[in-house]
Parts: C-alpha cells; structure tokens; sequence
C-alpha cells in the first residue's frame, strides 16, 4: 500500500467561507488525497472568556467560518463525495459554549417568533485535556465542575448546493452544511451528493463534544486540526447525506418540523437498507422499524436534523459503496502510523 | 431485607382496558408490591399469521389492550406513582408486526391527511427465542432472514390522566400511555404523577424489541408475562413521565410537532437535573445540551414521543427521589432469585 | 309552518360541564327542536375586571365551562348531529380578555416548552354594545380606545367524543370541542358525527368577537344568551365537524402542527365537494386549490385549527345534506321573528 | 403632478432568473419609476395543453423564472423597497394548473417523505376572459365546468436575500420569494427590507387566481403584462415582508412548520401596530389577537407562508410608512390614466 497524496489547507481569516456555494475553490485535489486542514471555531475564535459575549464579540453574518470549499477532480453532478474523518484534534487547549439571543431550541427564536425578551447570554469555557480525554465543565453560577469525554467532531461539512444556490453556513440540508450530529467524528465516512463540478467540500464547526439535539445552540466550540480523506464515487450520489462507521450505516434529514426531517432520514434509510439487501420497500421498512436507532443531531439550526442508524451487523456481506468505509479506514490507519 | 408482598393479576378477555382513565381499579395494592401481571400485545392476540391482517381481524376501538388500572394505597394527586419493572418476558414464542391503512410515519396519515391509497397492509411474524435472546425477522418478499436481539419492553405504562379526562390507550402524553420508547425495559423504573386517587396504573403494549421511532407504526409485538414493583412516594410529582435504568436518568414529552416533543423532554431534564445538582437554570441547560442524548421513542402515535438522557456518571453523589430505584432494584433482584 | 318545540336550558354553576363526554345529558330533545341556552365565559364569569387575574381567580381545571351536554333522540353513531345558531347575544355589557401564563401564540407554553419565565399576565375589559353592535377596546398601557364591530360566536362547540375517550373542553378535535372559530356564529349550521348514543352536545366559550388565530389566547369572552335549532341526519356522519352558512361550505380540521390541520380540512373540504360536484378527487383538489378560502381558527389551544372554506356559488343546484342549512335557516328566521 | 419615468422590462428565456440573489441586475432605476414588466409563468411557458405534463416539458431548476432582478438607485441595506403593483394583466388568454410529482399540501414531498407512490399528474388548461373578469375551469374527469373569478397576483416578488444567500426563486422568506399569497394583486405596495446595494428586486409566477394555501401546489399559472411603481424608503426595512393595501396592513411569515408562519407574521404586525398607535406590546397583542385576520398563503413551498392583516379603519390618522401607499396609489391611477 502506497501512501495517499497529501495537501495541507491552513486558512488566513480572509480566506474563510460562510456560505456552501458561491465560492471558487481554494484548491483541488485528486480522489484519495488526504488533506491536512485547520478549521476556526463557530465564534470565528473571538469568544475566548466568559466576558466575550458572542452578540457583541461576532459580526453577523460572520459566523461559523468553513474551510474550503476543495474541488475534487473529476467530480460531476450525481457523483459521491466521499470525506473520512481520519483524526480531529482540538487546536487550542480550551472550548468555548454560550446561549446566545433567540437562538436554541428552549427559547423563541427569529422564527418561532414570541413576546419574550431573549434569555440572559452566557458563555462557558471549558478545559480541554487531549491526552486524558476529558472536558471539563464549570457551572457558572456555583462550584460545580463535572469532566465530559472529549468527543471531537466537526458540525459543518458539506458541498455546493443544487440549483445555484448559496445557503449560509448555518444551515444544514441536502448538501450537508450544519447537521450538528455527533455522529461526524474520527472513523466516520460522510457521503454527499456531487451537485456542481468539483463537489465543492467545506468542513468547519468543530466541537470538543455535543449533546444530541445540541439543545442550547452550541456545542463544545472548538478550532480544530483535522485529517481527512477526500474520494469520489462516479454516480449513485444520495439524495441527502450519509454517513458510514464501523458499526452503523447512517442517513440524515435536515427539515422542520423535526417529523420531517425523522422521515426523510428514515425513508432515506429504508431504500438503502433495501438496495444492499435486495429486500423490497416494505420488508426493509419493517427491518428498519424494529432496528433502527434514530437520535436527534441539531434541533436549533435553521433546518433541524435527525440521524438514522442501522447496524451493519444486519448486513451480512453487503458492503456500502464496495466497501469504500473499509478502504478509506485502513488508508487512513496506515496513514496516521506512517506519519 | 423482607420480600415484598405480591399480587398477581391475568385479566380475561373482559377485563381489558382501551383507555387511561375512566375505569375503576382491577385491585388495589400497597406501596412496595410486587405485581406479577400478564399482558396481551396491541391486537389483543388476534394476528397470528401473515393472513391475519389487522384492519380485518382487530374491531376499532379494541386496540391496545392495558392490563390493571391498578390503585395504590394513598396515592394522592401530585403524588409520584413509581413502577420498577423487573422481568418482562414474552408470552409465547412469536411476536408480529405490521403495516396498518394509513398509521406509521412514512405514510399519510388521518391527520397528516393526504390524498394517498394506503400503503399496503402486510404482516410479518417474528420467531422469539427467549434462551437465545434473539427475535428472527423474515422477508415476506424474498428469502432474507436475520436475528435481532431480544429486548423486551412496554409500550405502554401509564396513569389516570389529570382534569378527568379519559384517554384511549394509544395516545401518549403527560400521563404517559403509549410513549413507546425501548427505554421501558426490565431494569427501569418509571415515575408518573399521581391525577387522581390511587394513581390508577395500567400496563400493555409488550414489545419484544422496537426500534427507535416506531417508524412503522408496529413493533415487534408480543403478549408478556411482567413483574413489576409498584411504590409510591408523597408529593414532588413529575409535570411528564420520567424513567431511571442503572446508567441513565430520562425524561420524556409526547407532544407534535416532533420539535415539542424534544422541547418537553429536554425542559425536564433540565429541571431535574438543576434540582439534583443545585445548578441554575442556565448551568442546567448547558450542562445537558453537551452531556444527553436524545433519541426518539415513537413518531408515529397519536402524539409523538422523544426522550432525553443524562448519564448518571455525572451526578456525584445526588441520587434521584431519595435512591428509589438502587433500592427497586435490590428488592427485584431478591424477589427474582427468591421466586 | 308549525314553529317547532323549545326547550330552555339555563345551567347553575354545580351543572356545567368541563369536558366532552363522560357527563349524563341534561336534557334529551327530538330532533327539530330550538334550544334556548344561556353560557357562561371561559373564565366561569369570575374576571370582571382588570384586577382578576385568571391565574388567581380561576381553579384549574374550571375552566371553559360548556352547557350540556344535549342528547338528540334517536343519534346513533354514525349519523349527523345538525345544530344551528339562530341567534347569539352577549348577556352583559362586558367582555373580557387576558394573557395567561404560558398560553397563546407568540408564548413559550406547557408543550412548546422553553425557559422564558411567563408573559405579564394582563386583563382587558370590553364594553360591548349590542345595539351599536361595537365591543371598545382599551388600551391598559395608553389612553388608546377604539370600537370594534360586535361579532358574536361559539369558541366551542361539540358532541361525545368516539372510543369512550372524554375529553378537556379546552381541547378542540374530531368532536368539535374548542374549535375557536369566528365562523361559528348566528347564521351558521355545525354538523358533528354522533359517537354514541344522543350525541351529547355541549356548546360555551362565547366571544364577543375574536381575531383569526386568536392569537393571544383569549378572545373577547362573554357569557351568551344563545339560540340553536338540534337536528338529526341518520347516517353519513362527517370525520371532522363541518359548518354551513349562506355563503359557505366550511370544513375544519384540529391538530399540531398547523399544516396537518390545515392538510385535514382541505382534505375534508375535497371530499365534500367532489360529492356534491360529482367529481374525481384530482378534480376536486383542483376546485378547491382555485376557489377556496383557508383562514386560521386558533393557533393557541391543545390542537390547532384551520377551517377550509369553498363559496357556495360553485355548486350550482347541488346542496349539502339535502339543503338541511336552508330550512334550518328559514325556521329559525320564523321562530325569532315569532317568538 | 408630473408622470413618473418609465422603464420597460421584457426578457428574452436567457434573462430569466431562477433565484434570488447571485444576479446581476438588468437595469437601475431612479426611486419612483414606473417599470412595465412582462413575466413568464411559472413553468417558463411550456405547459399548454393537458398532454404538457411539467414533469415531462419542464427541467429542474429552471422553473418559477421571475423578471430582473431590478435595481434600485440609491438602495443600502437596512432601507425599504417598496413595489406598488399598478396593474396586473393576463398575457394570454388561458391558464393552466397541474398536479406534480412529490409536490403540494395533500401528498408526501420530498420533505414530508414517505413511501408513496406520487399521485397522477395531471393538468388543466383554464380560458381566461380578462373583460369578463373570469377564469373557467373544466373537470378532467367529468363535464362540469365553473367560473371563477379572475384575480391576478404575483406568487413570487423579493429582493436579494441577507448574508450572500443565493435562494431558489420556489423558495419564500425574509426576502420575499415565493409568499405566493393572493393579497400581491393589483392595488397593492409591498415593502422588502433591502439587504445588498441596489435592493435587487425580481418579479414572477403570476396567477390567473388562487386558492388560499395554494394546496394542490398550484395556482392558475399565468405569463402577466404589469406594471409597478418601485419606491424606496430610507431606513425601517422590515424584518418580514410587508403588504398594504387601501384597507388592510399585512405581514408575512414564511417558515416551517405552519405555526412558525403563523407567529411571523402575526410579530411583525403586532410590532407594526403597535408603532403606527403607540401601543405598549401587549396592549398591541390583544387588540391583534381581536381584530386580525389570519388565511393561509401557501402551504405547499419549501417554506410555508401565512399572512396577518388588521383593518386600517383602526389606525385612526396613522399612516404606514408616512402614507407611501396613499401616494404610490395615487401616482398608479394618474399614470394609467393617462398611458
């Protein structure tokens, strides 16, 4: 085994993107390259104390910063981006969360527009500890102090739009963007659709950990140093973004109400469950009901999304994609050990 | 350490309830019972074959079939009604699920109404194998078989609604009823708020596993033999159902859109948790939005159901109505091996 | 033309009822015959002015008390409770609304659960001048007055519900119940689907007026002096409540989220007109989407309601149940002006 | 009173624009031009017959073209573009309307995703009569036909989103876009808060008429001759769209689920009336929630859309925008007059 072409993609403040579309790529690369990039946090790293509060610290629309987007050569409408998330390493020894003004899913917001004043904006920091594996939350208004696991994982991954346009990074859909699902960690293969030439890939939002639902609003917000692989599959692009571990398949829907975006996760599960095991829809939509694992990702961003998860024990030895998972896991093993 | 005193209750055919609410007590029982009760699946037993299709052998409204209401000596309105499941082992050696005209959550529905024919109504049976803890889904339209695990649980578990309202046993809701989440196994304890005198419990709906969102409608549903211990505890009722296991505290909102279902559940969680850990209300909200987990428990019944999840490795030394459950626990376990 | 028999029915406050079935009728009448009622307001008449806060003065769960229930003799399940309001009139010279914790449309509430603390709760009391036919707002925070154009209407009306289920009366649905809209007013003609035996109507929540969504939560409440002829039509009861006026079909629908309500009168209003029109549903859909009116009954209570209205001008000869609104019509113009 | 300029605006297919935003304006124009614009309908011309299935004739994306985008002299973000609709005219002398595919009220979506099978698609062709102020729809399935009244609207009318978004012209929000509601007739001012130099103003998918909701997905499609005066306010862009007309206020929402529409645009009015009467919030919140008016606009688009309205006779001498509608109305009448 040879290994993969490396790139290194370490963005200045100007370079950053906010927007999936609208931006010519900031380098392109062969399917395999891995790629070496840095990503800034959500907060564009502007929130670094409990007195930094972001309404006042961040500039709209200046908010979660992506790096990219990077073209992949040969990429064509319908085609598979595939990105596996080799390693995510915090880049600072610290993370950063915060309420933030009608924004979360326990609070009115822009859209579930009430009457009332916004909730008090509070920030917390939290220690990152990389070798013990541990964040660590302190309450803000008494002694409490808990250690979370250390869990990094980027928010923000995705592609170009369909139909010419330009979503803000904020917002999580069809091309990926911010799905806010705990499940993009190190191990993980992301699949998107091709809508553009040269798929377009961006990855930000880092977080040091999430809980699922991110209810508040933010994660563990966290600049990250992070290794992926980066391949492409001519045709068979899924209609919404998948995700493969070692152990689940998984799809995603991003929609409100949160109802929508459980069914688009789920039917999207059904027909892929169905395609890998010949079954028709009916039998993989009875396979999937008794099955299937289906926690929130965000239920604050301006789509909501849900995830799907079958295990691939129920596979037997139907593999995704050829088993694109397993190759680009090995790849990627035997690229961190020779690095 | 005494073994508690223990009731057994095997309704007949006559005995059945269809709602929460409305019914005078089967029997009443002191606080600490054990309760050794039989319950019959969703379709009161009538489908025991791929040709037993629901809409023609079940007669709306006899679905869903709870066994009890079951009073409690002393249970006063605010009061906490907690029910400790101990065993819950299916009846008979098959469960069987199903499509069902217009229910499920990838169909259109008579409240998400739709133009739609109804998808096709199909049966599968399941084999159960309690010794190898295995439920075996077969294909109806191709030759694909595959064991799942065995996981045994209700559906059903709930209390006489408050206002004197009566409701059918397939909506879920601060009362509890039909939430349907795969949390309800041996092992867990469930807290209800006490409405009316004697609390008035009723348990149904065994599955012998389900997958998270019911996305179907049906699980794998299977007549059970269950032993419970009821208790309860004076005053602190819970605004919404609230479950215990070993590892985990949860809370529960049955509600739509999906979104209020999140919110009820994760409003509680962080109640409960601010209340076990003195924290304030926005340290609560921000400990939880990083730790919990949120998975959905049924998007397809009357009202939908998620739930959220606190690992109890974060609690300390706060133990949840006073370390109730550690001592349910213990009693079960005696009265288990004692039997 | 015989003028039909009357009945008078004027509840004390031990003879209110506070939900939908589950209560003795108070009276059984034969079909045909007028009922003159008397209602009280939502808030059982103990607000009556600026300093009786709701939340004080009111015990949960008094509230929204409904006169009734009315047995028709000769329901059966399946067949068409008819009612028609010959007359509503405010039976004080007040009116009165309020905010109230937690409730209404721009609020963080019980179900819509966030971490707001409530809404100031405020109560606004209205002159109402039947002769002028003005109900004046003032403004508590300003010297601002202004007449609005007195309309009278039922907030709700409805029968039993079906599958034993007994419902809150604050709750609108399949029953009726609290609908909430300003349609049903003098002039209209409700038709329920009888659940069980009598049908059981009840009728309260009189407003002097109310805005489309009644968006605060409150409307103008008044306790009313109401006039209704209860008819029967055996068999081809409709899955939802349906209103009639000289104008109008309207169809309506109670659920969450308020596109389902919305999908279930449409769905509804499809139906019966491709019924009366004699056309295929693809061709009723089409009518419908072109012709028809979709205002917004509430968006407060525990369901939400959308009414579906399609001008009457559409059906050339064809009549809704047999041109039953007509003659109920003709009769009560014939009773008031006798009586 | 002098006539205003005028500019003529008529595109070949390549001008069309299929998004709001990401454009180039065609031209510029001095605040209080009058621009005479034709627009395509929303299938782009190609269905004009029953055997033009727009699944078959159309190709995705380049549906829904809308006319400009116009710039406006002067325009910064944060001000008000206002368009006053001087007249809208049918272009030829039919209509047509269609089911498609996976889209509109009463089907799965690709959202709203189930396992469905798309309902028929199927077209009608309606003959418009401009003089008789008709639209005659004819049943596929049958001989009957009726006529409606013709009402001309614009569905979609915005101006280039906030933030670098780039927005399918299907899609309705804070910029306008697809609201599809009939109040966008002749007659009307709309107001758009301006988010990039020049405002970007674009105009298409007129409608013969419409139901409210729009729920078959699609109105009365029609290629329109029209004619708008477009205005500009300094400062005071509106946070939603905004409508008046010579007896209503309106504001939209445009979100997802329904109620989030609903409270949208029930905010903004409540915020606008109670500038305009000098009303505390919740003095302008109950005097809304008496008064207001809430159909539905489209509950068939990526997003969805209600409108609120309050009756202007309430205003007493206040005056929207300093009485800009008044004027705009006015320099319409003269200029038409005088053509």
């Amino acid at each position: 085994m040879s290994l993969p072409e490396t790139v290194r993609l370490s963005p200045t403040p100007e370079d950053y993107a906010y927007t999936f579309g609208g931006r010519a790529p900031l380098v392109t690369v062969q399917p395999g390259t891995v790629v070496e990039l840095t990503t800034e946090d959500c907060f564009g790293g502007k929130v670094r104390g409990t007195g930094d509060l972001p309404s006042q610290v961040c500039v709209f629309p200046y908010l979660n910063p992506v790096t990219g987007p990077i073209a992949v050569a040969g990429a064509e409408p319908g085609d598979v981006l595939a990105v596996h998330f080799a390693e995510i390493t915090p880049a600072r020894e610290y993370g950063v969360s915060s309420t933030f003004p009608h924004f979360g899913a326990l609070t009115a917001t822009h859209t579930t527009a009430m009457l009332h004043a916004p909730l008090e904006e509070r920030v917390w920091v939290y220690e990152l500890d990389a070798k013990a594996g541990v964040c660590r939350f302190r309450a803000r208004n008494s002694g409490f102090t808990v250690d979370l696991p250390l869990d990094p994982m980027h928010g923000t991954v995705g592609v170009a739009p369909a139909a010419g346009e330009v979503l803000a990074s904020i917002t999580p859909g069809a091309h990926g963007g911010n799905l806010d699902t705990p499940e993009m960690r190190a191990g993980t293969t992301a699949y998107f659709r091709v809508n553009v030439e040269g798929g377009l890939l961006a990855i930000g939002d880092g977080h040091a950990r999430q809980g699922e639902g991110e209810v508040c609003g933010t994660a563990v917000e966290a600049a990250m140093r992070t290794t992926v692989i980066v391949d492409l599959v001519k045709g068979g692009g899924p209609a919404w973004p998948r995700l493969e571990n070692d152990d689940f398949l998984i799809s995603t829907g991003s929609a409100r109400p949160l109802e929508d975006a459980f069914r688009i996760s789920q039917h999207d599960l059904v027909g892929w469950t169905g395609d890998l095991l010949g079954l028709d829809q009916l039998d993989a939509y009875q396979l999937v009901s008794q099955a299937g694992l289906a926690p929130a990702a965000n239920v604050c961003d301006t789509n909501y999304t849900m995830v799907a998860k079958l295990p691939k024990t129920l596979l037997g030895r139907a593999r995704a994609y050829d088993g694109l998972h397993d190759r680009l896991r090995r790849t990627a093993e035997a690229y961190l050990r020779h690095r």
